[in-house]
């Protein structure tokens, strides 16, 4: 994988740049929508590259209990399994294995875990973790760590990214050498001196990228940016920061001009799956009685396949009937709605005008925050 | 609405033909995929125009019912609030009254039933049957019948019958002129002469096209294809010929060679939805543990998206994970299937092949009722 710098915006920190996978080209910043098992949820491959998708997330721990990683592999890998030509980064499991598995336990090894689907017992340890997503195949790869909750303690979080340190170490053992791109995660809570440490730790050891975790787990947003701004000057310009999890349209707004280059979040998916329908004048959600009549697109700025076809009223109808469609063309419209948001944001920053058109996004946010009663 | 005759196979009396309709035309024999309620379940008006669909079928009752026809009006029409461009046939609502209504009462008047959805008790005449299908602006409607269940007593049958003319007349009456078309209805179950008296009394009221209902409803299917070869020959050759909720692909050849030009069924979606798909060597039910790490398309000589781009060990996968992306992959296979077969047909009566592609389907489908022991 490389990685080009092609402009920095002075008056932000927003970087513009280009990822080259052996899957083609990614222009960042980049949002990757969520394809857990192996699908993003309710759409085809075809319609990701129809909109214009390069580089899709897959979640390690949902793919490595189900099918199993190793029948992936057997079948030709995962970009041949779900018939997609993009790039994929897989996580490493270790954030579902927190918040989805039970009876977890953390020890040094790695995280013992009961299997959500069927209670069977597993542990995950570094070297499993890279060695499942070396059997998927995918193009960009994360190191096991821990997520530490929101809120610590100190010590906590401290015990905990000396952990994560560890495991970064023997994840970068596992896989020395570059194919595919192995990133660190930058781990420390809202403590800025640990984030610090895990940021000089982490590049002693060596990485192909750098994410920051362990945000957007119920800290005040105004932490959030800050401790975003505080970590990207610590990183290496020549390598793309990835900020994990986030997140809302505001979110990535303001975390482009603090220096981040990749997001994922199941936003768009699951909020389409659930009415909740982004739109450039904020979320509506579709279920609300007041769209039972109501001729007009989702979004009239919009022009996606579901808005130019599609009223709100009909939406309506296929969400309160359970329609599959219903699910489809929310879904659609939303993937659109941050696939465009990002191509916007790389037009602004090549323009160098990123903070006019922050203030200009932020001003219909307002509105949207007033409009959506329902979401 | 115009049909035209095309051909006869004088070796089977299969019809080749096309209708017109002020949305187009429909070449015949046809196949008309389900539209429940406005949408073919799963499938986007797209993929069904990209399938080679003409004509679709809505149902009054659930429409009816949700979002309500005076909404569908009130927005333009079903053809708009759907957003499709093609033909639409919509039944009367009877059918699913009898099969999915709750405490119906069939009375001269009409019939009185409690909604499946909330209870609420309604009224359906054969006038507000019309009404509510002039609402919807469907391209071909059908006059309120009773669909006598199987079997039923020859008394029963009797009586039933003379109702559903009773209604036919009030139908015509309701409805006297030709746009949209109406259809009548022969009923008169499994009873050649009730048939027949069926068959002329309808001509002398005089519609647009003539339908086969009251079959696929428990009897053998050597009693569906006696009775409709018995009836066909009594309807006029130059009006198009409905043979309604049928039905399996044996069944769309063994009644085109009978004289049918149109079928409805909901197998190809629902099937899809159930794991159940149709292939050139028989049924296959993708749940199967057979499945679980084989590389192959569905069907081997299918072109449709999903045979082009996805193993069975991926739908399998997608199925037993309950990714919607499952449900619209099979949908889309089996109703390609469908259209793929119906073309196959109508090839094959204008080549004089009709018979020896009979023997060769049928042949097929002996080897598959043997695989098909999962479905």
């Amino acid at each position: 994988m490389t990685f080009e710098l092609l402009k920095i915006d002075t008056a932000t920190g927003a970087r513009r740049g280009r990822l080259t996978t052996p899957h083609g080209t990614v222009e960042t910043p980049v949002f990757m929508p969520c394809g857990t098992g192996g699908t993003v949820k309710a759409l085809t491959p075809h319609e990701l590259e129809i909109e214009g998708v390069q580089l899709a997330l897959c979640n390690t721990y949902h793919l490595y209990l189900r099918p199993g990683h190793r029948l992936i592999e057997k079948l030709g890998g995962l970009h041949r399994f779900m018939a997609w030509s993009g790039s994929i980064l897989t996580d490493s499991g270790g954030f579902q294995v927190y918040s989805l598995a039970q009876l977890r336990r953390i020890s040094d090894e790695g995280v013992s875990f009961r299997s959500h689907l069927d209670g069977s017992l597993h542990v995950l340890s570094p070297e499993l973790a890279i060695q499942i997503q070396q059997s998927l195949g995918a193009d960009i790869i994360m190191p096991l760590d821990e997520c530490a909750p929101y809120p610590s303690t100190i010590d906590y979080l401290q015990r905990s990214l000396e952990l994560t340190l560890q495991w970064a170490e023997r994840s970068r053992a596992a896989h020395p050498n570059g194919q595919p791109a192995l990133f660190g995660i930058v781990q420390g809570g809202t403590d800025k001196a640990l984030r610090e440490q895990a940021a000089t730790a982490l590049q002693q050891i060596g990485f192909d990228g750098y994410a920051l975790g362990g945000l957007a787990v119920g800290e005040p947003k105004a932490v959030m940016y800050e401790t975003v701004a505080h970590v990207t000057p610590l990183l290496p310009a020549d390598r793309p920061r990835y900020l994990m999890g986030v997140g809302t349209p505001e979110d990535l707004v303001e975390n482009v001009m603090r220096g981040v280059d990749m997001f994922d979040c199941v936003m768009p998916t699951r909020h389409g799956r659930t009415g909740s329908l982004f739109t450039s004048l904020g979320r509506i959600n579709i279920k609300g009685a007041v769209y039972a009549s109501d001729e007009r697109p989702p979004d009239l700025d919009c022009d996606c396949y579901t808005c130019r076809h599609f009223s709100r009223a009909y939406l309506r109808h296929l969400f309160m009937a359970g329609e599959i469609l219903g699910l489809r063309l929310n879904t659609l419209h939303n993937l659109h709605f941050y696939v465009t948001l990002m191509r916007q944001i790389r037009q602004a920053i090549e323009d160098g005008s990123l903070a006019a058109f922050r203030t200009r996004f932020l001003e219909k946010t307002k509105t949207s925050n007033h409009n959506d009663t329902a979401a």
